[in-house]
């Protein structure tokens, strides 16, 4: 049984994790917390007895294994940081960690000798497809990828596109030069270029958020594409990673790691 | 039975040309013509005793319907106006006409009360494609264009692909402007830009050559693709073209005019 | 203008339908119907003060061009005759008329003069796909189909695979029979046989609706794809079919009668 | 530098081979050995002065280290154990083994403290297909397979797939057997059952050899395509054999054994 703490219990992904847990078997939800709400009744959020509800981070006191955090980009520093001063382990949903504050935390995990996982990510299709890309890279160095989100995406390629990019660009053997061997009559036909792998971002209504990546080799080819109808998919990667991050011996970035 | 005289006939196409007329009901080879042949006798090429050969343009007798143009560059405007002169219909495969020449060709088809058909691109499922495009686009005005093609082609995009991103621009009410509602982190990633339709070209070895085209609406996405991998498709062009030049009134040009 | 009066207003699709007249520029609803409600103040449903409520049948006077159904199965025929018998012209999205009575609104209207549209389909992306599987199935007509839906769906396969699958059958000349030239060493692996087109149904959670058809000739290959993410793409044909209802000169069945 | 002797080096795959080897850095070919060859200078063969022409097994001694066998059925277990006792490491690309014969030459292999590696497919792209699928399969249970040939294909499914499935099947926990919540109007329609994964056959004109494997999950897909388009994709997986036989400890079957 691995005992569980949601921070951020009350928001619209917190409410996800909180069926989740009470939906899993071996997945039990001893705690939530979040600094907003002012009864302290499990009652009245539709909670069992047993689960304690906090609102303040100083209070806290649970024997819970693993602190889901879909809190705010404002509290997840000080959240994650309680967590693995207190022995928690976090696996952490929230975005807003800069840079720095990801070093701080791995440090300080370091320093308290425990684990934890912070995930940008939680869709497994996404994850797998870059897993997968990475180990493809080494016998088809030649890739593309190809992307497609609905028609309001402003940025273009999307994030993981380019993450999938730099993957494939550090698992193969450095390439010649991107060696310019065509000419575009149309300026951008051959899409953006990431150190030698070609990105096309397609933008269309009706599209959701979907990506392939394309490899090719004398007579054959191997595509991987991944598909995201909903955001619901999200809870699948929450229960790998809670099932897994016990597994972890620091605390590290990406939900691959927990991917065997 | 249509009769047919195929010019040209002892190149590559035109020897798949002829393999197709011997092998098709309802077709029958009476004559070949080539300039660079100098014995006469069917029997040296394999063709039926009844067949004629021919080595002089002004030589050529012949109560065929139908003139199979695989011959050159340089002598197919001669070959094509000879055939409209004489009453048959040309089908010209041959590549290099100028648009003048064009132009030319059906002034004098027009002159003689002729019919004709030039075809730059055999291949059924492409101009299928095009067809199919078009008309979505009347329902789908969102539309772009993915061309896969083997990594030694090197313009980009391919002529199929800018074919088919004009009809669906001509075909569609007019658009606002493609209104840059988009940043690009990596230059190109949206691809080229054809009068608001978004074109990428993949370029990888194993492929042959592949279009796809993608429309996206309000909940909804129409998708089609088409697929080249050999040659051989095109004689399967060749047959709906001479089967039908039958039914045209003029000259004109594209394998699109005989399909229905 | 084409002046609407929409059945069933108070449902889930009429509802969708009163929002879409009153978006489309040159749409105009004048009156709603519907048996169940007592309310007859267009303030009550936030409709406009000139849009007249009628609750029974008998009571509408209304100067109409078009009546859009979304109704009941058991409301639906009395609605439809009403409306031919009234002059107004009837899209009809509402399902359960049986075949015989789908013959006798066609005779009635015939009687009255009247044209109007059946539609058992809203999805242009669908009725766009059979259509075009339709005109492939001339020059490739070996096919297959290929749908895919959500594990829930307990029927396979799909209706509109099935409606596919014959009008493939009708629009490609008699085959040779399905001569069953394999052999499946796992029974079933070669799909369901519909008059020698194979149909392959794939059943897995996350997928929504979708069905492509592939054909393929010697070198090449053509598919079709079309992809319903979600029914607000419904919307989208009723449009269609609004605009053109107004051309035909019978009573039909089937959006793509409207298409061009 | 990798010394390498070719059985069966008269062939079609043998003279690819001899090929690959030749164009390898790092890869240098020592000897070359068919039964039914009778000249035995290499210039006669167009290889190198020091490549060794052998035409009876017992004659043959070199210092290869990796013999590549595209010999026949009937030879290729002699020459396997041939190389085993030579200590020359064996990559098996002849099929015609039995089940029996791979056990004899594992033990054979055990004995002689040798490795080697036995493949069934060198298509790289179908063996990472169906390591991802494995992979796939831990987090994504629900799995189905579609794969499309050439018309003249006889067994459906195809090995490939099957195996394909068989690897699914053990990745991914046991599940509730596949309990027919659906109604086939149409029987087959929902394929080929392999312990409650689907698979479908595809059979088409202009298709070559194709594979994809489809999971979905709430929310989400992921699909891996792979796309066999000439049998020249196979030297990719012979090298990749070659270079990685080194690092086996005993006689294994399947080139995944050597993909990292």
């Amino acid at each position: 049984m691995i005992k569980i703490i949601i921070a951020g219990f009350n928001g619209s992904m917190g409410q996800k994790a909180v069926k989740l847990v009470n939906d899993t078997k071996d997945f039990q939800l001893v705690a939530v917390y979040s600094p907003v709400v002012t009864d302290l009744q499990p009652a009245s959020y539709d909670l069992a007895d047993e689960v304690q509800v906090f609102n303040d981070l100083t209070n806290i006191k649970t024997d819970a294994d693993v602190w889901i955090d879909f809190s705010t980009p404002k509290a997840v520093f000080e959240n994650t940081k309680f967590a693995l001063g207190h022995q928690i382990r976090p696996v952490v949903g929230t975005s807003g960690l800069s840079d720095q504050q990801v070093e701080d935390l791995k440090a300080y995990a370091k320093d308290q000798h425990m684990a934890g996982l912070i995930v940008p990510n939680f869709g497994i299709s996404a994850v797998l497809l870059m897993k997968f890309a990475k180990e493809a890279a080494q016998y088809f160095p030649e890739a593309e990828i190809i992307e497609m989100h609905h028609a309001d995406k402003i940025d273009a390629p999307s994030g993981t596109a380019l993450s999938t990019a730099k993957q494939i660009s550090e698992a193969r053997e450095p390439q010649a030069a991107d060696n310019a061997k065509f000419e575009e009559t149309l300026p951008g036909a051959r899409g953006g270029n990431y150190k030698g792998i070609r990105i096309h971002s397609v933008r269309l209504p009706g599209y959701v958020a979907h990506e392939q990546v394309l490899f090719g080799s004398e007579g054959e080819a191997l595509t991987i594409r991944q598909d995201s109808f909903t955001r619901d998919s999200f809870m699948k990667g929450v229960e790998v990673a809670v099932k897994n991050v016990g597994k972890l011996s620091e605390l590290v970035v990406g939900l691959e790691n927990v991917l065997s």
